[in-house]
């Protein structure tokens, strides 16, 4: 709480997509009290990639401003399951599956947050005490037009698809989470920006100061054009080695690079003008992308593991003579098998050979090798998410990734 | 249960507004088991007057046939108050004064219905049970598009007015009172069709057999034209004393009359068209009407308060030299003030008088009387509710009733 109120917003505002109301914020910061700054969490088991470190990220930066941090799992509708009954999919958590979840949750963001700062808290704690009258109390304080506002209500009201009356409640669960909490600030996804300002006219309803609402946008996958997510392949999981992840990151784009270090990188803004200023004065980027790289394995690793990552990436590009610097091509996985055939990935996909009958007599040859190792099986496919060196003869190379179809 | 199916459809649809599904209905009647027949009340305090007996009456004769009766007192919603905070008159029911209410409803239904084959319940006995997740099971089984099919929801979100969400889980509680009761049958006002049908949807959603849907329309009052309402002082309470309640229904028109033995009476169908002839044939529809009157005074309070109420009816008109069946005038009364100056009513209101002044001239020489009772005071005014027979000299004289304007 030592930072001057302007310089806490600054970096408050840093990558984010929505801060509403700036002014009400600053006025919150200069009362110079720690805010309690609420995200919620689904109860589903997680596996974190990247893409989701974004929100966490900004949490930790409100803990670093010495605010408390609310890591709110919302356990009461998981408890509910799916109550249309449609989606077989989607059955009730038991409470110890939650509990189980949640230790997972801490294992995973307790390597970007502040154990001894976080509150991790389950809105059953006060949902399962409220009762149906409860809930009508709530449900008395909001709106049915207001609720039809909704961006998804509006164009399947409009577009004659059913809204199950329930999805109406949980908008004003998420809502009264604020008021329970009494939060000041609250951090959500930009999909979740209908519903964080629920809880804004909520906590008026109940006659609190209602919360701040900043929203991260979704950080882009390896790809660059896409969002980061498992089905798309386009992912770092913040449980993977060491080799993996730097791997990976070393791959993207220049540009995609600064977009991960405004969202992902924990220096500071005067930080990174810097390293800009240096690629414009002649640094290789490749060196800087060195620089997010092992802060970012430091991060789910630690040093000694990101500096082994970095030397051993080193070494196999240069025993190898691959071209470290090659641009990603993207190819498309055929949409029914999930994966493309190698010779589809040489010929029409890369253009490293002509056609595919000239892959697999290269591959007879003995001529194409896949990260440098000589490849011996002319079906060879190539899944969803894998991204790869090709190489035709001595001299041809192209840089692949494994995506679906947009 | 004796009774042949066609019969008890008969009787069953008498008076009756809207019968969704008959076929449905004749279905569950030859399966030859009782049915069991729900109507919800509220819990606030009752008064009943003849019109809320219309839908009583109607239970009486599913009892009759020997099917199971459930007066269902709706405290759930009671124990909420409203929740808008908008009515500071509507304040929660304690436990208690829901209790005290049911007692009171008791002593009034029991006067119609058979207390041995009557079901009296409450709706909270599943609802507080059923929490916020309960209620949220329930909600994901209606849509908001057919929720707002409902007439007065249309109304109010083209209009722009606002509808709050709990209103649309209201209708949901109600109808998983059917649920929760495994109705076959509910009844209620035509205003209840909407929420009638809610019940049918979610009982088909919970996999029971739809309910069938009975509306009775409201009692026109003591005017004929308007529905019986205390504000509009045109009803007879059931509390009232038999002198009163004679008195009241021996001025209703005759063809009210025909609408209330539809309506009040507990005789055959057939008994009725006897009655019709009678007329037709040459009786004074004054003895039919004393002939209703006893029946319903009896339900009350006993034949021989109706034998005495009508005696004395009789009586009081003779000595007074009364006309017993003028028609009545009705009078509206001032809509500030409540009620209507006696020099008014004797002038512009029936026009025994020619003017004001003549109406005070005549009340200060003694020529007026309001029934057979001298007047002496000129300011005298009439309120609302009040039903005289006004005589100006011993020629002249106007049946009055003072009602609210329409």
């Amino acid at each position: 709480m030592t930072d001057a109120v302007p310089a806490q917003l600054a970096e408050i505002k840093r990558g984010a997509q929505e801060l509403l109301i700036e002014a009400e914020l600053g006025k919150k910061l200069a009362r110079g009290k720690p805010l309690r700054v609420k995200a919620g969490f689904d109860p589903t088991a997680p596996d974190l990639h990247l893409g989701h470190t974004v929100l966490i990220n900004k949490m930790r930066q409100f803990q670093q401003f010495g605010h408390e941090v609310i890591f709110l799992i919302g356990d009461f509708t998981g408890l509910i399951g799916d109550p249309t009954g449609r989606n077989a999919t989607r059955p009730p958590l038991t409470p110890d599956e939650i509990q189980a979840n949640a230790r997972t949750y801490e294992q995973q963001i307790f390597r970007i947050l502040d154990p001894a700062k976080t509150q991790v808290d389950f809105n059953s704690r006060w949902m399962s005490q409220l009762g149906a009258a409860g809930l009508i109390e709530i449900a008395a304080k909001h709106t049915v037009a207001r609720m039809l506002e909704r961006d998804d209500f509006a164009k399947r009201y409009k577009g004659g698809q059913p809204i199950s009356i329930h999805e109406f409640l949980y908008p004003l669960v998420q809502g009264y989470d604020s008021v329970a909490l009494r939060a000041d600030v609250e951090l959500g996804g930009t999909d979740q920006k209908f519903n964080l300002l629920v809880g804004r006219q909520l906590q008026e309803a109940y006659g609190q100061e209602p919360q701040i609402v900043l929203t991260m946008p979704l950080l882009e996958g390896l790809d660059g054009v896409q969002k980061m997510s498992k089905s798309l392949g386009n992912y770092i999981g913040i449980a993977e080695s060491a080799d993996e992840m730097f791997g990976k990151m070393m791959r993207i784009s220049d540009e995609l690079m600064w977009r991960w270090f405004e969202l992902l990188s924990f220096r500071p803004l005067g930080d990174i003008a810097a390293l800009k200023q240096a690629i414009a004065g002649g640094r290789n980027p490749r060196d800087v992308k060195f620089e997010l790289a092992r802060e970012i394995v430091t991060r789910f690793h630690d040093a000694a593991a990101a500096e082994r990552a970095q030397a051993g990436f080193i070494a196999r590009f240069s025993a190898r003579a691959l071209p470290a610097d090659l641009p990603e091509i993207l190819l498309f996985a055929d949409e029914n098998s999930g994966d493309i055939a190698l010779t589809a990935a040489l010929a029409a996909g890369t253009g490293l050979v002509a056609s595919g009958s000239e892959a697999r007599r290269k591959v007879a040859e003995g001529a194409v090798r896949i990260d440098g190792e000589k490849v011996t099986d002319p079906a060879l496919r190539l899944p969803l998410g894998a991204a790869h060196i090709l190489q035709v003869g001595p001299r041809r190379f192209a840089r692949v990734r494994v995506v679906a179809k947009p």
